[in-house]
């Protein structure tokens, strides 16, 4: 966190509703009755040590942030780490269903978990647009750290910079995660092999068809959500459920379903097929794709898992999944093949055959 | 690192000059003969692919990077860990004496170092604006590599978005840094105490001026060069001179060494007196200060530290210190009372004292 006093530190809030706490990070200071965020704010004199001290600390509470050295001290233990960093420049700022700052704690500790790893502490550096309204800062923040409470990660550094109106598009937050891999957990893009079955945790495509919908002004955009959700547990739940039967996980962000499978084919030098009228796809998802012109397959989720598992593990680990709230609509929707090395195709309805290529550059910017 | 397939990894360069370096990230495919970043370039597609594997992991090398999974896993042994994360959002994005990249890597191994800890790895993630020339996006990721290279620790995991033009300032670095603590080292912004011998590492102020003369146009703006460079050798060097006496230690980056050391007051609630005309300052910084009217204390540095030592360990940490090329000019500024907690006071040249207050707001945006 950026240089300031060391501050009285207030209680950690209780969860609360989000006005409670909106409520609580303006006083005792109400920010100097600033409404936007100002380039002093971002200078690492007295209005940013208020920023910290009476909009961010309170917020994510945590003895190692409130120490405000240059970096957290942990107690890893000993072991294996994963370290993730994430940048996120999604637009809007707010959308049905999450926002930026949920979404960053779940983007970050959804890269550790598709390692297998448990999630030990997260950092978070905001890059904040001069003119920021104080109250659209203060309702992220108090979300992201809802999602990290609620995800049982800890955020123990930060830094905030401010930069001119026009150098940034209101708000920007690089997360990072640090994870610790069980003895034994070895999972990787390279490790997909023939034979092997390829599952999803749910339905795809719902977090880019929701935030395109409500960019576009769709009328049916109320009705359509991000599926934005912190994975780690229903890995967890994979990993006990069959030691060593899941080989790859992936979280299908950009790119989509099609772009997780393309480069997993490609790291693992196998060739995948698709059942794809297996592949789970909401009604109002699959309608509002085909009126934006887009492909469900390629369209981001930021709540959904992608997983290669070895066949004598796969109903193990598909019961394990359905048992947990993110993972009830499991199912099995490919296989691996030793076929042309980083070949993906799909069989649609019909019993036709199309490969399904990387895209070649952007079908949905600012989606993460 | 953003999704893409797994690449033919090019042979890691050899430390050579950054114009050979350019002509080897443009092999074997040219970028698709682009000459500016466009959006697909952050889509999670071929193009994005394609800029991660002919620009960034030819510079960075290394094997975990390269390995182009959602997270790096390293093994840490055992002990604590030290966690950083730093936006880099200065302006311009080259500058005498460094460039964004190489002040990103700097900027995150003295976070690092600041607690005492040994840089282990580190994470990049850039957001990159629409239109930013591929030969400037080039040039700093080289020196990024190289300055990572130079330090001897190892970039391991990144994350790459692009932004319409307009969104964002040519290009923002948000770099996390892990290190490992040594067992009995504790350094931290509460522990000094009255009696204690405050350092300085070498001149304060050059990174500030020299970033500002070049925005202000400056005549003599050639002759100043940026102070950035990684401490981490210092303070090793500075932590085995004598066990135990390094108290406090900080980089004055943001509002300078006023703001470190008002902050160091504030957390171990003591007062600190400077002795003025001892704190080095190169000529031309303060010639350039006064003009810019800007007082040194408050400009950034990015290769300085400053130290709270225990007075029986000073001879033998600022000797320690003169023998490593950062530390030749280290000297002794000031001293720790138990006057009114949080107070900073100098001493001027003609014996009144003055208060050293934290500043309000910002002097030097987008200084780092």
């Amino acid at each position: 966190m950026a240089p300031g006093p060391t501050p009285t530190v207030p209680a950690l809030p209780e969860e609360a509703d989000a006005g409670a706490r909106l409520q609580e990070w303006t006083c005792p200071v109400p920010l100097r009755d600033h409404e936007h965020v100002i380039l002093g704010h971002g200078g690492g004199g007295r209005l940013q040590a208020e920023l910290i001290e009476h909009l961010i600390l309170p917020a994510f509470g945590g003895r190692t942030l409130t120490r405000l050295a240059d970096a957290a001290v942990l107690d890893a233990g000993r072991g294996r780490l994963a370290l993730t960093s994430d940048a996120h420049v999604v637009h809007p700022l707010e959308f049905p269903g999450g926002d930026i700052g949920a979404l960053s704690v779940h983007g970050t500790i959804n890269d550790l978990a598709m390692m297998g790893a448990r999630p030990l502490a997260l950092t978070a550096a905001l890059i904040i647009e001069e003119g920021l309204a104080i109250d659209v800062l203060g309702r992220i923040i108090t979300s992201m750290a809802a999602a990290a409470r609620s995800a049982g990660v800890e955020v123990v550094a930060g830094d905030t910079k401010v930069v001119e109106r026009g150098s940034a598009d209101g708000l920007f937050i690089t997360t990072t995660g640090l994870g610790v891999l069980a003895d034994g957990v070895n999972i990787g893009p390279e490790r997909a092999r023939a034979g092997d079955v390829v599952l999803v945790s749910g339905p795809i495509g719902d977090h880019g068809i929701a935030i395109l919908s409500v960019r576009e002004g769709l009328e049916f955009a109320g009705e359509l959500a991000s599926d934005s959700a912190p994975l780690h547990e229903l890995v967890a739940a994979m990993l006990a459920a069959a030691p060593g039967a899941v080989r790859v996980l992936r979280d299908p962000t950009r790119g989509g379903l099609a772009s997780a499978l393309n480069e997993i084919a490609n790291s693992s030098a196998v060739a995948i097929e698709l059942q794809e009228r297996e592949i789970p796809v909401r009604e109002i998802v699959a309608s509002a794709s085909s009126l934006l012109g887009l492909d469900p397959l390629y369209v981001p989720c930021e709540g959904r898992l992608t997983a290669i598992v070895d066949p004598g593990g796969v109903e193990a680990v598909l019961e394990a999944m359905r048992r947990e709230p993110l993972g009830v609509e499991a199912c099995v929707v490919g296989s691996v093949s030793d076929g042309p090395a980083g070949l993906v195709t799909g069989r649609t309805g019909i019993g036709g055959v199309r490969v399904i290529d990387l895209q070649i550059g952007e079908q949905l910017p600012r989606i993460c």
